[in-house]
């Protein structure tokens, strides 16, 4: 059941994560920079919607980026190709077994991968041991229990619950945002330091609204529908409520509020 | 049943209004300034938490900070003596019986005030209209429903919920945060622009875990204890162990966020 919603694996996920990149670029990385001739490595980089950010952001750095699917990857590389940038090296392996020896970068990049994993502080203390000491590590996860909204809406809620189990019954987290904190310091690393980025939507926001509210969020609940069904783990009537109750915070008079978390630390 | 908590009228709410204004002044107030000369209402001042800030960030504007309470104006105006502050006229009033014309202010600030109105868009439109044409109307409120924490616990948001509910009862809406753009549009106001303001506390953060998610947020919580136990929201025991789980937030592996809102909108 995992792969059905694992983020960038099908096309429509795809397109959905190129808004998301698109609306939040600024919000979730405009203060990350690499400098010129350092190295860094993208552990699960899926279809490379945040790594064309990363290689436009961090022109003269050496990028590597590993994905476990062989699509991904190759949508990645076209991405890139369409951006013009050339200082990605694109690897389609496992991130927990990778060719490269400890050690072997300055700086680690980890973005919306935890959350799928059923141990995420040993994966990340895993991945840091290919860092230098010295060296950075940043996590960038959401929370799908910072989302709220208004008209609020038991359904909606309950729509929500279900790509929270289901990402759970994985082996998941949804709602690991909250734990970047705790991971991060039981995986070893000096200096955490977590900054929430709230993304708030209202009329006064347009982009916002469609880019996040409906593109984003609304279109991922919506998502999972068809696993969260079949698992029996709410109606087809009330999920479907469910997700017109979000659409409906869109109107003018709505409002939706939710929570990425940005975690950077040091390797020890 | 309303009484038992409405802020500010008990010396243990009153120290934890001190406690929080204190550590949220820059969050919330930061950005509030007004100019020399001129002439600003605060609604629902209680016992000056944030009057002390507001006059001290505007030395050189005219306050009137009303209050329905004549021991939270005492305490009010003990607070601002204590602070060495002059330019604050304090009158125990009712907000929506004021002895004052049409468009006598050229500002109104509203914080935590309309969470405890029945009709709070119709009240902001009544407290407006004492705002002259072009002048500015400023409402802080929290969200309840914005309050979320690692480890979660199902007993704290119970705890949490009961505080919803009595005030919810008592015809106010702890979730009032995420509705302040519609509300201030309702009530008239053009340019408004809603702000979230979110507080995150970790263990690299040591000053918010005391004085923002132990002293305000527990201790509020822990304010109702007796009134939600009275109205069969909850059991003794379920209550307690939310606070417990609470306060195991403030561990060195714990997080807690909140979310306050501050709107801002033109009188036309």
């Amino acid at each position: 059941m995992s792969g059905t919603y694992v983020h960038g694996y099908r096309e429509r996920e795809s397109e959905r994560l190129a808004d998301q990149a698109g609306t939040l670029v600024e919000l979730l990385h405009g203060d990350t920079s690499y400098p010129a001739g350092s190295t860094v490595l993208e552990a699960g980089c899926g279809v490379g919607a945040q790594t064309v950010t990363l290689a436009a952001r961090s022109p003269r750095a050496r990028i590597t980026s590993v994905d476990v699917s062989a699509e991904s990857v190759a949508a990645a590389g076209e991405r890139l190709e369409r951006a013009g940038l050339r200082n990605v090296d694109l690897i389609q392996a496992d991130i927990f077994d990778l060719p490269f020896e400890r050690h072997s970068f300055d700086h680690l990049f980890v973005c919306f991968v935890l959350e799928h994993l059923p141990e995420p502080a040993t994966a990340l203390e895993r991945l840091a041991a290919l860092v230098r000491p010295g060296g950075s590590v940043t996590v960038i996860e959401g929370d799908h229990g910072s989302a709220y909204f208004h008209p609020d809406s038991a359904a909606a809620r309950a729509a929500i619950d279900c790509q929270v189990q289901l990402q759970a019954g994985a082996g998941g987290d949804a709602l690991i945002g909250r734990r970047v904190y705790p991971l991060m310091v039981a995986a070893g690393l000096a200096d955490v330091h977590v900054s929430p980025r709230m993304v708030y939507a209202d009329a006064s926001r347009p982009d916002l609204v469609d880019g996040f509210t409906r593109k984003t969020f609304t279109a991922m609940v919506e998502g999972v529908r068809e696993p969260a069904i079949e698992a029996g783990l709410i109606e087809a009537g009330e999920f479907d409520a469910g997700v017109r109750d979000l659409h409906r915070t869109t109107e003018a008079d709505g409002t939706f509020a939710y929570t990425f978390f940005k975690g950077t630390g040091t390797k020890a």
